[in-house]
């Protein structure tokens, strides 16, 4: 078993030493609300940070979307940003937005390149997605083709057939987010991203989530995760560690590994 | 899955209240070497002691190994001490004892009611086996029946004989360090301890080894295991983490259990 995959953003590999990528979530309702939880994650200096634009209250507005984008990419100052419209199928927040208007957008953010990836859920209606790679893919935006399921971890061989889905669909990176009823589903979550990382060739971002599922967060990257989500200030799931937490753990295992 | 069984030592429960017990290992080879280590461990608070006595040169000498016995007891202050003779099939040092006089040791050792616990081989001969049963028994000295592979992990099927065999052998406490050849062993270790967990009725020691291992040593008591060893001053085999660094990574992933 190797390493866990660098995600490659504009010719920049990032990540994929081994550790992950630390990414912390931004969840303000305002434009001002956002951009201080960057300014006050900055200081914690995470590799990648996530906008999760469906807590924005301006999310109807296409230009203030983008206006936004372009001052949290200049306020990041090169740590890159996933652009992610959580649905609420996948616990997201309620937008004013159909489905096509949120392709739109998505389509728009890619054109505007100040997101180095964005977030797209592979249960969204096939016509979207289609669309949304295409800008990722003219814009070399990297493409995260997500499954989140809060209520259940399913089994190996459906958790085997949605990685592979998210490959077939075109995704740069698979992500699976799933909700753990057992501490037992905590090692099916890790089993199957192991067997993603042996076989898909891509970089990959898994996750158990809730309490059992803190284990994964912290030792996901040993079986081929890339990327871990940690709380900066407000968490955007159930489960997220604070930041200096994961760090300390992940370099504990780490410097085991290394021994 | 219900937390971690607690060890109950002369009627007194140890643990099991899901966070293990930390124990760390006596390595030293003459008596104020073994002394010295225990007192420098007792500052980081250990919740059991291990006296590894294969590491002891005066191991062929009975009065002195029980001089000793009683000495720790007494400096150890109410710390339970597992008595160990590790044998080098499975790992230990090289010692002047033949297999009778390894019994008829471990059964003075445990007349002398100095230890809480003791450590003896499943794959010890029989014979053997049953007296040092016996003697626990007798003296309510609790019996730890162990196996090693320091090669490689068996697979699932053969790990839940080896708790099976252990219990069927009259154990307190069945435990069962193996050595993972790569992460996913890890899994198939964990999800061993979690079955017997539910199946066994006993408290578990596991561990995986080695680098991956590590993982095991911060994470087992979630799957069932209810003792783990860190490194006091020296560490008696490989991917044993410091006792800060394991105290610390075992109180991150509890307080993330406890929200």
């Amino acid at each position: 078993v190797g390493k866990n995959r660098p995600i490659v953003i504009r010719g920049t590999p990032v990540g994929g030493e081994g550790t992950p990528l630390v990414c912390t979530p931004l969840v303000g309702r305002t434009a001002d609300d956002v951009l201080g939880e960057l300014r006050n994650i900055l200081g914690k200096q995470p590799d990648a940070i996530e906008w999760r634009a469906d807590f924005f209250s301006g999310l109807g507005d296409t230009d203030e979307v983008l206006a936004l984008c372009s001052t949290l990419a200049g306020a990041a100052a090169g740590i890159p940003i996933i652009f992610t419209i959580r649905s609420t199928r996948e616990g997201g927040q309620p937008i004013p937005l159909a489905d096509e208007q949120v392709t739109a957008l998505c389509v728009a953010v890619c054109r505007s390149r100040t997101m180095g990836l964005i977030d797209f859920e592979i249960s969204a209606p096939r016509a979207g997605l289609e669309k949304v790679r295409a800008a990722a893919r003219e814009t070399d935006t990297r493409l995260i083709l997500s499954y989140h399921n809060f209520s259940e971890t399913p089994d190996g061989p459906a958790l085997d057939a949605k990685f592979a889905e998210g490959r077939d669909l075109g995704a740069d990176v698979v992500k699976i987010a799933v909700m753990p009823r057992s501490v037992d589903d905590v090692l099916v979550l890790l089993s199957a991203t192991s067997r993603a990382h042996q076989s898909l060739g891509l970089p990959l971002i898994t996750m158990s989530m809730g309490g059992y599922g803190a284990l994964t967060r912290v030792a996901g990257w040993m079986f081929g995760s890339s990327l871990t989500f940690a709380v900066g200030q407000a968490s955007s799931a159930p489960g997220q560690l604070p930041v200096d937490d994961l760090r300390r753990v992940v370099k504990i295992l780490s410097d085991a590994l290394g021994k």
